[in-house]
């Protein structure tokens, strides 16, 4: 993977972008048509359907702002990486975890787990 | 995935199994027809290519034994979790980590990295 750490760092970029049509665009452009996104709440497939679950996101999640959690590790067309995600005074409340799998240099497949989250 | 740990332990057992016809068995129940396998040294496709790379582990690794480093975390069809290789007396010489795609309770993918291995 060329282009591993620009992937991953659109693919937050998207989480944080609140403006629906440049989100959109973005979407379109990171996965590909028949990409899918799994973490433990949900299972989707295509930009539309991960650009409404990103709407939902920051609807519940005002304010919040995901970021990276360190070094990505990625090979052949496969990247690991960890996430942060929080409003400004606790930007790592939510901890999970990635791996996103490319097909010529856009998202094909995300398989999402979840490492820490505030209790509820 | 409601299988997930015996699918995980059905395929660590199948690096510890060195009787070929046992292994390859156990494989083609496994795996699905167009399996991948993709760590950082080799990228396969298909039971027959998993099993010549397990040969090849086997005969460079004698007497090595992969093992679970830990629990696994499974939702809908992906798990992830930490594997543990080595000999008797260092049996974490080597620590991976996997995630493993199913479909219809047999292994579609498997996406791994490496954590350990000892200075070569």
């Amino acid at each position: 993977m060329q282009n591993a750490q620009t992937l991953v760092s659109q693919y937050l970029e998207a989480f944080n972008e609140t403006d629906a049509d440049r989100r959109r665009e973005l979407l379109e452009a990171l996965y590909t048509p028949d990409c899918t996104y799994t973490d433990p709440q949900v299972d989707l497939r295509g930009a539309e359907q991960i650009d409404g679950f990103i709407e939902q996101t920051q609807e519940r999640f005002p304010g919040f702002t995901f970021t990276l959690g360190g070094p990505i590790d990625a090979h052949h067309n496969q990247v690991r990486f960890t996430w942060h995600a929080g409003p400004s005074d606790a930007p790592d409340d939510f901890v999970g975890f990635d791996v996103i799998v490319a097909e010529e240099g856009r998202i094909r497949n995300v398989y999402g787990f979840m490492d820490a989250a505030p209790a509820a």
